[in-house]
């Protein structure tokens, strides 16, 4: 079942070491088929090396798994608040990736000082609150997506396409697999550049709305005109 | 048309990941006949893995497509105000590499601190003005090739060969596309060890104007003696 | 003797240089055999390269060569240290890995700021004290043994999987050669995003103890429940 | 002629990119016959991924080529002015080396922070006094080679095995052109640590003296225990 998104789900999965993001099995991509509701997510700590289209796993709104052979990710409950709390995405990246990680463990959102950044989004990318105990006791994956989702204060998923969680590190979305994980590759590179950006310059003023926004808009929505037709 | 040029352009781009300078798609080169006064660019958004040299597109000097089937680079109209501006160039290459686009969005330009710095270019490498509300909307690509022509403030392409637009990341340029790739290869290598010098040292003072003028006269002019003759 | 040991060891020094952690023939890996008190260890100043399974040594508690035609790791009577101080570890991993050193040669423990660090240990990484000139001149390598033995202050090996040498650099164990090697990968990446986090904000305070308790508990001991069952 | 020592100098010199210590042409390695004299270095401006042995050029004491169809590097002056200086060595390794070169180009020496340091040489590496004037315009670089030795403030070249040249980059040297490469590489290592350890510990000490004088004599003199015998 779902051949096509496991395929996917795995392409997306093996992605995140080759493009640097992932130190051993610190990593997850999942996809969503919003017609059946279920999920495809990759299983809890095997090896990428190993890793083939059958140990994706799939899983209900509910997080029991209707088929797979392995234990999901066991940030499965947050994959599901996300696809839960954020509508029309269809694809999950989670990473612990150095220079966005040090963003999210110094509790500071990345602002946006560049056009690198504002092709990916047009404002500054969020910092989750951090977890209570409450929140720990009561089901800790699940309470990581809803501060995830409360992050965004409203913003839709594509003006803001990645969340740092404090002391912990990013989660990315798109409308595919892929997609998130282009959003993953992107913010690395962001929060590195940021991060050498402050360093240098720590009275830095964001980059000018203007500029922001036609670089926003030159790559996405319908006057966009990157890319090939 | 213009084979060698397109395949000088082709392997211009492809130099750009393998040397590390470009992530994804950010970043493109091309080359301009004088003659004919046409330029060829790499296309819009296309991905590095699969581009051939019939992918290059070659337009004339107002951005029309003269050849090729792709939509061309979204940086079109800086490339052409550049070779417009800059006289006697035949390369340009833009970038967002990690270092250089540092100091862009650090809004500082880069000092001249070592022979590596000065066997590129005697003086610092200047950024631009940053684009007004105004520039933005009367033709965003075409206005941030002027800025960066006004940046040189008269200094020749030659001695300038490079220049960061404020808040978005460096363009390089050349007698060629194979030399404008060399000048984005060394600006990034110098503006690494240019960050590390100024945390090590935020004091520091550039190169003594007797090395910088023995070191650039080594590599460029009547009478350089480095090279092979 | 030992073959499977020797082959485990082995594995372990090779990984070291793959995974980024030692330049030229700067680190080692050993494996303790309970049963018998003999340690397998990799032979000093050898190639990475060049490195067969009959070049692993052979040693009893004493250090005297047991089996092989080396000189064993000039580090071997610290191994031998940490295997008479820590019970039931069974590898052993040192590195002068970059960052990780960096701390080690800073003085300074790697503070908690993250769940990467959370899911290796439940607290920061300890730093030696000083090796004295009487340390130095009764046995310099076993002395380096005693004071990361020392740091521990009496928690378990597991708990505190790894101690910076002051001014030298890391040691890791786990209960195999393997477990060794990915502590020590872990700790390299945890060591670089904790020096981005604090310079990019030096008043960070740790990561909440009960998200701590949560994420360590996740992958280690009775309740675990991160990976294959 | 020599085609040992040629061998053993283009070995050296291709050792420099795949070590990650050289863009483009910015590095060269020497090799000294001190029974003739005769010196065997890179060629000027050569690309690395065509060079053979044929290339390496053959010079005398005055710098006067005896034997090779290519012009030497013009770094050939300060190589000749080494071997003169610096009695017993047999390779030089010059380059542009990220992490060193910001320590030459912040004009501060290295400093004695941990045991990789001092498994090198016993104290900090020094810079070179700028140069003035008067030395660039009497012969610039052989005035380099100069302030390299001078530097050394009458220490042997075993106690010193690298400089600094100030706002410019290091000059290695060894018993052989290898040797000069393993010390190239163990500085750059070395720089980088140093420069992570200050950023992280700006009033950091030198590592103790008794520490320092045990690694030293752990690797190099009579008393050496490191490695096969």
């Amino acid at each position: 079942m779902l051949e096509e998104l496991k395929a996917s789900v795995l392409t997306a999965n093996l992605e995140l070491p080759k493009a640097g993001l992932v130190t051993l099995t610190w990593g997850n991509a999942s996809g969503m088929d919003r017609e059946t509701g279920l999920m495809v997510i990759k299983p809890s700590g095997v090896s990428y090396d190993a890793m083939t289209v059958d140990d994706m796993v799939v899983v209900d709104s509910e997080g029991q798994i209707v088929e797979g052979d392995r234990r999901p990710s066991t940030d499965t409950p947050t994959h599901l608040a996300l696809y839960r709390g954020l509508p029309g995405i269809g694809g999950v990246v989670h990473t612990h990736s150095t220079w966005a990680t040090a963003w999210a463990q110094a509790r500071r959102p990345i602002p946006i000082l560049g056009t690198t950044h504002a092709d990916l989004c047009p404002g500054e990318v969020p910092v989750t609150d951090p977890l209570s105990p409450d929140d720990v006791r009561s089901g800790y994956e699940a309470a990581t997506g809803h501060v995830i989702v409360s992050a965004l204060a409203g913003r839709s998923p594509q003006e803001v396409p990645a969340v740092l969680v404090n002391g912990h590190g990013p989660f990315c979305w798109g409308s595919t697999p892929a997609d998130a994980v282009m959003v993953a590759v992107t913010l690395e590179s962001v929060a590195k550049m940021a991060w050498l950006t402050v360093t240098l310059n720590p009275a830095i003023d964001p980059l000018e709305v203007h500029v922001v926004a036609r670089h926003f808009t030159r790559k996405h929505g319908a006057g966009a005109y990157y890319g090939q037709p």
